[in-house]
């Protein structure tokens, strides 16, 4: 299946929402540190057990989790790239990497060698951005839809 | 293009992601009372204005919306059903219809004479169902790919 990397996420609710979208999917959630705001306590209060907690692995810093995944590609989601989510053809494997709430991807980021594509969803202009869970929500979904929602369904 | 129909949200941070979806995508977010922790104090803190809340009508009852509405489809979202969003060719107008997040679309609902298919998101089986505007996002998101993202993108 493919990997979500969610870099500092910052909002503990969009992370237990992106960990249910993993367990539902078949991917895997990677959270990259520093961590604000995340507590199992407080994933526990947001309906999450052990079973969701398994499909979540923190990593220190992006190389970190770039050394334990060796993905073949990353796909860096920011406002500023020109090529959409639906222009990709899936692979197994695949990473699926969001930044920040407020501020997105920094260009530390999406510069790091791993990255081998930047992807965006369209939205009408001069909207501000969406919700980040429900940004990885879309784009997992349109990656497994390509795989005829491979596994269980 | 598509309206997204909220039935009773109880989580005023779930309507306000899909206020943000809604002005993204150009879609317009019904919501169907009676609402629980839905006030414009909480919309407001959660980064909403009145650009998003312009993409947003709140009706007494489902009645009341469907008579607003006059939709020529809705499609009610309900893990019970056998179709999956993707088998459906969605045309302007469409109505992508969602339930409280504990318990999901009641048999009342659901009989709802407006209402004229049912569909599911794709899960691994075992799974809890995902978030609920995470749900919407991916049925939006797919309605508005088979249109090629008309509009301002």
């Amino acid at each position: 299946m493919f990997a979500i990397c969610f870099i500092e996420p910052r909002i503990a609710g969009n992370t237990g929402s992106a960990i249910r979208l993993a367990a539902a999917t078949g991917a895997h959630l990677h959270v990259v540190a520093p961590l604000f705001d995340f507590e199992d306590s407080k994933l526990r209060r947001a309906g999450l057990d052990y079973h969701d907690l398994a499909v979540v692995t923190v990593h220190d810093d992006l190389d970190a989790a770039m050394q334990a995944l060796e993905p073949a590609r990353v796909f860096a989601f920011t406002t500023q790239a020109t090529r959409l989510y639906t222009e990709v053809e899936y692979a197994e494997g695949d990473v699926l990497m969001f930044g920040p709430e407020p501020t997105g991807l920094s260009e530390e980021h999406l510069s790091h060698p791993a990255v081998t594509d930047q992807l965006r969803l369209p939205m009408q202009s001069g909207r501000r951005s969406m919700n980040l869970a429900n940004c990885a929500s879309v784009a997992v979904y349109e990656a497994w839809r390509q795989h005829d929602f491979g596994g269980t369904r």
